[in-house]
Protein backbone atom coordinates (compact mmCIF):
# COMPACT_ATOMS: atom_id res chain seq x y z
CA UNK A 1 0.00 0.00 0.00
CA UNK A 2 1.44 3.39 -0.79
CA UNK A 3 0.63 5.80 1.74
CA UNK A 4 1.96 9.60 1.43
CA UNK A 5 2.11 11.53 4.11
CA UNK A 6 -0.74 9.92 6.13
CA UNK A 7 -3.10 10.40 3.16
CA UNK A 8 -3.86 8.85 0.27
CA UNK A 9 -2.54 10.07 -3.40
CA UNK A 10 -3.59 8.82 -6.06
CA UNK A 11 -1.27 8.94 -9.49
CA UNK A 12 -2.67 10.81 -11.68
CA UNK A 13 -2.96 8.25 -14.65
CA UNK A 14 -5.52 6.43 -12.45
CA UNK A 15 -8.15 9.02 -13.00
CA UNK A 16 -9.28 9.89 -16.59
CA UNK A 17 -11.43 11.79 -17.73
CA UNK A 18 -14.59 10.32 -17.55
CA UNK A 19 -16.21 8.94 -14.26
CA UNK A 20 -16.82 5.31 -15.77
CA UNK A 21 -12.79 5.40 -16.42
CA UNK A 22 -11.96 6.46 -12.58
CA UNK A 23 -11.31 3.01 -10.10
CA UNK A 24 -13.22 5.00 -7.59
CA UNK A 25 -16.08 3.72 -5.24
CA UNK A 26 -17.56 6.76 -4.94
CA UNK A 27 -17.07 7.75 -8.89
CA UNK A 28 -19.16 4.30 -9.40
CA UNK A 29 -21.47 5.35 -7.06
CA UNK A 30 -21.98 8.74 -8.94
CA UNK A 31 -22.13 6.46 -11.85
CA UNK A 32 -25.20 4.35 -11.10
CA UNK A 33 -27.12 7.24 -8.56
CA UNK A 34 -25.46 10.47 -9.57
CA UNK A 35 -27.75 11.54 -12.38
CA UNK A 36 -30.28 14.80 -11.93
CA UNK A 37 -33.53 13.52 -9.94
CA UNK A 38 -32.67 10.15 -9.38
CA UNK A 39 -31.72 10.59 -5.34
CA UNK A 40 -35.12 12.37 -4.95
CA UNK A 41 -37.06 9.60 -7.18
CA UNK A 42 -35.00 6.90 -4.36
CA UNK A 43 -36.27 9.80 -1.71
CA UNK A 44 -39.44 9.83 -2.72
CA UNK A 45 -40.00 5.79 -2.78
CA UNK A 46 -38.14 5.96 0.97
CA UNK A 47 -40.85 7.96 1.79
CA UNK A 48 -43.66 5.64 0.33
CA UNK A 49 -44.29 7.34 -3.23
CA UNK A 50 -44.32 4.38 -5.32
CA UNK A 51 -46.14 4.42 -8.15
CA UNK A 52 -45.36 6.51 -11.29
CA UNK A 53 -48.00 8.96 -11.19
CA UNK A 54 -47.48 9.80 -7.78
CA UNK A 55 -43.66 10.07 -8.45
CA UNK A 56 -43.95 12.73 -11.58
CA UNK A 57 -46.84 14.57 -9.50
CA UNK A 58 -44.47 15.04 -6.28
CA UNK A 59 -41.02 15.54 -8.64
CA UNK A 60 -42.70 17.74 -10.64
CA UNK A 61 -39.83 16.24 -13.47
CA UNK A 62 -40.85 15.32 -17.27
CA UNK A 63 -42.45 12.02 -17.68
CA UNK A 64 -39.63 10.82 -20.22
CA UNK A 65 -36.79 11.41 -17.73
CA UNK A 66 -38.94 10.38 -14.51
CA UNK A 67 -39.23 6.99 -17.01
CA UNK A 68 -35.51 6.97 -17.93
CA UNK A 69 -34.58 7.17 -14.59
CA UNK A 70 -37.08 4.70 -12.70
CA UNK A 71 -35.34 1.92 -15.49
CA UNK A 72 -31.98 2.27 -14.96
CA UNK A 73 -32.58 2.33 -11.01
CA UNK A 74 -34.51 -0.70 -12.27
CA UNK A 75 -31.58 -2.37 -14.38
CA UNK A 76 -29.43 -1.50 -11.56
CA UNK A 77 -31.50 -3.66 -8.82
CA UNK A 78 -31.96 -0.56 -6.59
CA UNK A 79 -35.73 -0.77 -7.65
CA UNK A 80 -37.88 -3.77 -8.04
CA UNK A 81 -41.13 -3.66 -10.04
CA UNK A 82 -44.07 -5.04 -8.66
CA UNK A 83 -47.71 -5.38 -10.06
CA UNK A 84 -49.88 -3.84 -7.87
CA UNK A 85 -52.92 -4.02 -10.22
CA UNK A 86 -53.99 -6.93 -12.76
CA UNK A 87 -56.10 -5.38 -15.71
CA UNK A 88 -54.34 -3.42 -17.06
CA UNK A 89 -51.58 -4.50 -15.13
CA UNK A 90 -49.91 -1.98 -13.39
CA UNK A 91 -46.73 -2.02 -11.26
CA UNK A 92 -45.28 0.40 -8.54
CA UNK A 93 -41.62 0.79 -7.55
CA UNK A 94 -40.14 -0.88 -4.28
CA UNK A 95 -36.52 -0.48 -2.41
CA UNK A 96 -34.88 -3.60 -2.86
CA UNK A 97 -32.11 -4.45 -0.01
CA UNK A 98 -29.48 -2.50 -2.27
CA UNK A 99 -31.76 0.12 -2.47
CA UNK A 100 -32.42 0.15 1.19
CA UNK A 101 -28.76 0.12 1.48
CA UNK A 102 -28.91 3.81 0.08
CA UNK A 103 -30.21 4.88 3.20
CA UNK A 104 -27.10 6.38 5.02
CA UNK A 105 -26.23 8.32 1.80
CA UNK A 106 -29.57 9.87 1.92
CA UNK A 107 -29.13 10.47 5.55
CA UNK A 108 -25.64 12.36 4.95
CA UNK A 109 -27.18 14.54 2.63
CA UNK A 110 -30.56 15.44 4.41
CA UNK A 111 -27.99 15.91 7.55
CA UNK A 112 -25.50 18.08 5.85
CA UNK A 113 -28.36 20.21 4.22
CA UNK A 114 -30.45 20.93 7.59
CA UNK A 115 -27.59 22.35 8.84
CA UNK A 116 -26.03 24.33 5.92
CA UNK A 117 -28.14 24.24 2.97
CA UNK A 118 -31.57 25.44 3.47
CA UNK A 119 -32.55 28.51 5.53
CA UNK A 120 -34.94 28.61 7.76
CA UNK A 121 -36.49 25.30 9.52
CA UNK A 122 -36.32 21.66 9.21
CA UNK A 123 -39.23 20.35 6.64
CA UNK A 124 -38.37 16.87 7.60
CA UNK A 125 -37.51 15.37 10.64
CA UNK A 126 -35.80 11.32 11.13
CA UNK A 127 -36.74 10.11 14.49
CA UNK A 128 -36.14 6.26 15.88
CA UNK A 129 -39.71 4.85 15.53
CA UNK A 130 -41.42 4.45 19.16
CA UNK A 131 -38.40 5.91 20.89
CA UNK A 132 -39.02 8.97 19.50
CA UNK A 133 -35.32 10.26 19.70
CA UNK A 134 -33.85 11.88 16.58
CA UNK A 135 -30.74 10.45 14.86
CA UNK A 136 -27.65 11.82 15.09
CA UNK A 137 -24.76 11.75 12.16
CA UNK A 138 -24.13 8.21 12.69
CA UNK A 139 -27.86 7.27 12.70
CA UNK A 140 -27.87 6.90 16.37
CA UNK A 141 -30.45 7.49 18.61
CA UNK A 142 -29.90 10.37 20.52
CA UNK A 143 -32.08 9.32 23.27
CA UNK A 144 -31.85 5.69 23.89
CA UNK A 145 -28.40 5.52 21.96
CA UNK A 146 -29.60 3.06 19.67
CA UNK A 147 -28.08 2.29 15.95
CA UNK A 148 -31.41 2.98 14.25
CA UNK A 149 -31.80 0.96 10.83
CA UNK A 150 -33.94 2.05 8.18
CA UNK A 151 -36.67 0.02 9.15
CA UNK A 152 -36.92 1.37 12.50
CA UNK A 153 -36.85 5.00 11.18
CA UNK A 154 -39.30 7.32 10.77
CA UNK A 155 -39.45 10.87 8.64
CA UNK A 156 -41.57 13.47 10.28
CA UNK A 157 -42.82 16.34 8.85
CA UNK A 158 -42.10 19.38 10.35
CA UNK A 159 -44.65 21.51 7.96
CA UNK A 160 -41.79 24.02 7.74
CA UNK A 161 -42.20 25.35 4.01
CA UNK A 162 -40.21 28.27 1.92
CA UNK A 163 -42.83 30.81 1.72
CA UNK A 164 -42.71 32.58 -2.19
CA UNK A 165 -40.46 34.96 -0.81
CA UNK A 166 -37.82 32.52 0.23
CA UNK A 167 -38.35 32.99 3.11
CA UNK A 168 -39.40 30.15 5.34
CA UNK A 169 -42.76 29.90 7.31
CA UNK A 170 -42.78 27.36 10.24
CA UNK A 171 -45.63 25.42 10.87
CA UNK B 1 -47.38 17.46 12.43
CA UNK B 2 -48.65 15.52 9.60
CA UNK B 3 -47.92 11.67 9.51
CA UNK B 4 -48.96 9.38 7.15
CA UNK B 5 -49.03 5.19 7.98
CA UNK B 6 -46.01 6.02 9.64
CA UNK B 7 -44.17 7.59 6.54
CA UNK B 8 -44.44 10.86 5.62
CA UNK B 9 -45.28 11.90 2.51
CA UNK B 10 -44.99 15.21 0.76
CA UNK B 11 -48.29 17.30 -0.46
CA UNK B 12 -47.54 17.53 -4.62
CA UNK B 13 -47.61 21.24 -4.34
CA UNK B 14 -44.40 21.26 -2.29
CA UNK B 15 -42.26 19.72 -4.80
CA UNK B 16 -41.58 21.87 -8.15
CA UNK B 17 -40.05 21.56 -11.50
CA UNK B 18 -36.95 22.14 -10.11
CA UNK B 19 -34.85 21.50 -7.01
CA UNK B 20 -34.14 25.00 -6.50
CA UNK B 21 -38.22 25.25 -5.69
CA UNK B 22 -37.63 22.26 -3.48
CA UNK B 23 -38.06 23.07 0.17
CA UNK B 24 -35.71 19.92 0.84
CA UNK B 25 -32.68 19.60 2.72
CA UNK B 26 -31.44 16.65 0.30
CA UNK B 27 -32.40 18.69 -2.63
CA UNK B 28 -30.78 21.96 -1.25
CA UNK B 29 -27.45 19.53 -0.51
CA UNK B 30 -27.58 18.28 -4.46
CA UNK B 31 -27.98 22.00 -5.54
CA UNK B 32 -24.66 22.75 -3.90
CA UNK B 33 -22.96 19.68 -4.55
CA UNK B 34 -24.82 17.50 -7.29
CA UNK B 35 -22.94 19.32 -10.17
CA UNK B 36 -21.08 16.33 -12.07
CA UNK B 37 -17.71 16.63 -10.63
CA UNK B 38 -18.13 18.92 -7.55
CA UNK B 39 -18.34 15.35 -4.94
CA UNK B 40 -14.66 14.23 -6.97
CA UNK B 41 -13.09 17.71 -6.33
CA UNK B 42 -13.97 17.57 -2.82
CA UNK B 43 -13.00 13.68 -2.29
CA UNK B 44 -9.83 14.86 -3.87
CA UNK B 45 -9.28 17.53 -1.53
CA UNK B 46 -10.17 15.59 1.29
CA UNK B 47 -7.42 13.49 -0.18
CA UNK B 48 -4.82 15.91 -0.05
CA UNK B 49 -5.04 16.83 -3.40
CA UNK B 50 -5.41 20.80 -2.88
CA UNK B 51 -3.51 23.04 -6.20
CA UNK B 52 -5.41 23.26 -9.62
CA UNK B 53 -2.97 21.56 -11.88
CA UNK B 54 -2.95 19.09 -9.10
CA UNK B 55 -6.42 18.39 -9.29
CA UNK B 56 -7.07 18.99 -13.16
CA UNK B 57 -4.36 16.08 -13.53
CA UNK B 58 -5.89 14.04 -10.82
CA UNK B 59 -9.51 14.46 -12.71
CA UNK B 60 -8.55 14.51 -16.17
CA UNK B 61 -11.62 17.56 -16.06
CA UNK B 62 -11.71 20.12 -18.64
CA UNK B 63 -9.70 23.36 -17.00
CA UNK B 64 -12.99 25.69 -17.43
CA UNK B 65 -14.88 22.98 -15.50
CA UNK B 66 -12.61 22.74 -12.62
CA UNK B 67 -12.59 26.49 -12.43
CA UNK B 68 -15.97 26.90 -12.25
CA UNK B 69 -16.73 24.25 -9.92
CA UNK B 70 -13.91 25.57 -7.50
CA UNK B 71 -15.43 29.16 -7.48
CA UNK B 72 -18.76 27.28 -6.83
CA UNK B 73 -16.89 25.64 -3.89
CA UNK B 74 -15.37 28.57 -3.09
CA UNK B 75 -18.56 30.62 -3.06
CA UNK B 76 -20.64 27.98 -0.99
CA UNK B 77 -18.15 28.16 1.64
CA UNK B 78 -17.56 24.75 1.30
CA UNK B 79 -13.66 25.14 0.16
CA UNK B 80 -11.25 28.56 1.06
CA UNK B 81 -8.47 29.52 -0.99
CA UNK B 82 -5.18 30.05 0.49
CA UNK B 83 -1.91 31.27 -1.15
CA UNK B 84 1.05 29.28 -0.71
CA UNK B 85 3.39 31.07 -3.10
CA UNK B 86 3.29 35.22 -3.53
CA UNK B 87 5.33 36.65 -6.23
CA UNK B 88 3.39 35.81 -8.48
CA UNK B 89 0.48 34.53 -6.22
CA UNK B 90 -1.13 30.94 -6.57
CA UNK B 91 -3.50 29.64 -4.53
CA UNK B 92 -4.07 26.12 -3.37
CA UNK B 93 -7.70 25.09 -2.09
CA UNK B 94 -8.45 23.86 1.50
CA UNK B 95 -11.54 22.58 3.27
CA UNK B 96 -13.56 24.69 5.55
CA UNK B 97 -15.22 22.97 8.35
CA UNK B 98 -18.47 23.24 6.46
CA UNK B 99 -16.43 21.56 3.95
CA UNK B 100 -15.26 18.19 6.07
CA UNK B 101 -18.99 17.70 7.38
CA UNK B 102 -19.13 16.59 4.28
CA UNK B 103 -16.95 13.62 5.11
CA UNK B 104 -20.04 11.89 5.95
CA UNK B 105 -21.38 12.04 2.85
CA UNK B 106 -18.56 10.79 1.08
CA UNK B 107 -17.69 7.91 3.39
CA UNK B 108 -21.42 7.03 3.18
CA UNK B 109 -21.37 7.23 -1.45
CA UNK B 110 -17.56 5.36 -0.85
CA UNK B 111 -19.21 2.53 1.20
CA UNK B 112 -21.90 1.57 -0.62
CA UNK B 113 -20.05 1.72 -4.02
CA UNK B 114 -17.75 -0.72 -2.32
CA UNK B 115 -20.47 -3.18 -1.94
CA UNK B 116 -22.00 -2.60 -4.90
CA UNK B 117 -20.76 -0.52 -7.57
CA UNK B 118 -17.49 -1.66 -8.23
CA UNK B 119 -16.26 -5.03 -9.84
CA UNK B 120 -13.60 -5.80 -8.08
CA UNK B 121 -11.29 -5.22 -4.77
CA UNK B 122 -11.39 -1.91 -3.51
CA UNK B 123 -9.09 1.04 -4.27
CA UNK B 124 -9.60 2.52 -1.23
CA UNK B 125 -9.78 1.82 2.43
CA UNK B 126 -10.57 3.79 5.28
CA UNK B 127 -9.34 2.95 8.72
CA UNK B 128 -8.83 4.15 11.97
CA UNK B 129 -5.27 6.15 12.37
CA UNK B 130 -3.00 4.68 14.64
CA UNK B 131 -5.54 1.78 15.26
CA UNK B 132 -5.81 0.45 12.23
CA UNK B 133 -9.69 -1.05 12.28
CA UNK B 134 -11.55 -0.03 9.52
CA UNK B 135 -14.46 2.32 9.39
CA UNK B 136 -18.21 0.34 9.25
CA UNK B 137 -21.20 2.08 7.76
CA UNK B 138 -21.89 4.45 10.75
CA UNK B 139 -18.01 5.75 10.73
CA UNK B 140 -17.06 3.85 13.80
CA UNK B 141 -13.73 1.70 14.27
CA UNK B 142 -14.62 -2.06 13.91
CA UNK B 143 -11.76 -3.00 16.43
CA UNK B 144 -11.70 -0.40 19.08
CA UNK B 145 -15.22 0.71 18.67
CA UNK B 146 -14.81 4.66 18.72
CA UNK B 147 -16.56 6.91 16.72
CA UNK B 148 -14.14 7.71 14.58
CA UNK B 149 -13.91 11.62 13.05
CA UNK B 150 -12.26 13.26 10.19
CA UNK B 151 -9.55 13.80 11.50
CA UNK B 152 -8.87 10.38 12.70
CA UNK B 153 -9.27 8.88 9.64
CA UNK B 154 -6.66 7.22 7.19
CA UNK B 155 -7.60 6.37 3.96
CA UNK B 156 -5.21 3.99 2.46
CA UNK B 157 -4.70 2.83 -1.35
CA UNK B 158 -5.22 -1.21 -1.24
CA UNK B 159 -2.79 -1.07 -5.26
CA UNK B 160 -6.33 -2.28 -6.28
CA UNK B 161 -6.73 -1.36 -10.25
CA UNK B 162 -8.83 -1.93 -13.03
CA UNK B 163 -7.65 -3.22 -15.91
CA UNK B 164 -7.81 -2.41 -19.42
CA UNK B 165 -10.38 -5.13 -19.88
CA UNK B 166 -12.22 -3.73 -17.06
CA UNK B 167 -11.59 -6.84 -14.76
CA UNK B 168 -9.07 -5.84 -11.92
CA UNK B 169 -5.85 -6.43 -10.41
CA UNK B 170 -5.17 -6.31 -7.11
CA UNK B 171 -2.12 -4.90 -5.60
Amino acid sequence: MQRTRGIVRYPGGMLKRDYTTQYCSMAATLEIIGERWTILIVRDVFLGIRRFDDLQRSLGVARNILQTRLERLVEHGILRKKAYQEHPVRYEYRLTSKGADLWPVLMSLLQWGDRYAIDGERPVIVEHRGCGGELDDRRRCVLCGADVSVTEALAVRTGARRAPSGATVPA
